[in-house]
């Protein structure tokens, strides 16, 4: 990045090549996001075959991205606010890689959920939770190309969205499994893919805190703000 | 680390102190792995309070080990062999600090289980799982201590027998639910507890695989051993 202090030196055009390769990771792994959860949500088990195959070239590129910010470190010798940039950079491929990774999960367990009676509107609202997270990787990345603090804030905020999805969902789960016994299985699947998707969402939002880093030097310093209450959550008949 | 090729030199004794903070940092979260599934198990709320406040001190070395290891790659230019060490000491100390949350996860879930009525056996069962878990981490630790490869191999297999252990905890706590709708709660938060530990496992198992691209220079290639088929698993009355 030409930030006008000095000219475009070699480490600048590495930099460029490495950024243009997150950029390229973080597309794939939007679409593989939204195709998943397309996938779940239609019961199209070809999709999700195919989204299983995409990630293999996710996992690929982080492999790449990894290996040439080394040789970067180890050719360019970068100090101080060139070496934090290549380490923030190396921290976003792997949160990538992990969303990547749970994009693949929902997939997987689509198959099986596939050959179950469906539970009613559970895609179409596992669908609005995965949308909130494609946005949100969408904004963290473009935050990240422009530098912009103020727009990764913005993507802490709404994980906090996302986790009182999750927190519903969560809730409504449990509702079609103690009405029927026939329904756990499926709603066991659709919980962990409720979780995964919240953990997405988790991922989107430290690429958006190695942004602020990144611009301001330092880590949020604020706790990050938590909206899942299910672990501390009493539900259950016991209640009564 | 003095390999005997050169006298040490400024670069090994400030890695020295990083991997000195690595051991420390391991030693804490086993500790915090054995106490939550030990408060789990015996439904002790003050322990699992504990277990949280212990976190802080993981997180703030995942914090030091990461500001050190970037300052050293800063001061001492360090290529090839070398900075690939820096750099694995960095993913090492990342995965023990997701260790270390889903310890606390476990912490925070045995107080709300504390309240429901215990389900027959889960709280042993989870312990013998998390035993396991810790095992592996020292193992992966010792072998990283040691740079041995072939011990760190044995850790990628044992990752296979904790998955199979949440394979059988999985069956089991769908059978309380079906057996009994007021057992649907716990046993949620029991399956998410089973899930991070089997996760502890997955991460016990990068520090592995760290060991082994450290010593070799080259990641595993075989695919990691699989061991957790849920994910496929087809359960329920609809199958009968």
């Amino acid at each position: 990045m030409n930030n006008g202090k000095h000219i475009a030196s070699a480490f600048d055009r590495d930099l460029e090549g490495i950024q243009a390769l997150i950029m390229k990771m973080g597309g794939l792994v939007e679409a593989n996001i939204k195709d998943a959860s397309i996938a779940l949500e239609e019961r199209d088990v070809e999709l999700a075959e195919r989204v299983r195959k995409a990630d293999k070239i996710i996992d690929a590129l982080d492999v790449q991205i990894n290996e040439e910010a080394a040789r970067l470190i180890a050719l360019r010798s970068p100090t101080a606010g060139d070496l934090r940039t290549v380490l923030s950079v190396m921290k976003i491929s792997t949160n990538l890689e992990r969303c990547g990774d749970y994009a693949k999960n929902l997939a997987k367990r689509t198959g099986v959920l596939a050959e179950m009676s469906p539970i009613d509107g559970a895609g179409a609202s596992l669908r609005r939770m995965a949308r909130e997270v494609e946005d949100m990787l969408r904004l963290a990345l473009d935050a990240y190309m422009q530098r912009d603090a103020v727009l990764a804030e913005t993507v802490r905020h709404r994980d906090v969205d996302v986790d009182q999805m999750y927190n519903g969902l969560f809730r409504e789960f449990l509702t079609f499994m103690m009405e029927d016994p026939r329904n756990i299985s499926a709603c066991m699947h659709l919980h962990f893919i409720a979780k995964n998707i919240e953990r997405m969402g988790d991922h989107a939002t430290s690429v958006a805190e190695q942004v602020i880093y990144l611009v301001t030097g330092e880590m949020p310093d604020e706790a990050r703000p938590k909206g899942d209450v299910t672990s501390r959550t009493h539900i259950g008949v016991e209640d009564d």
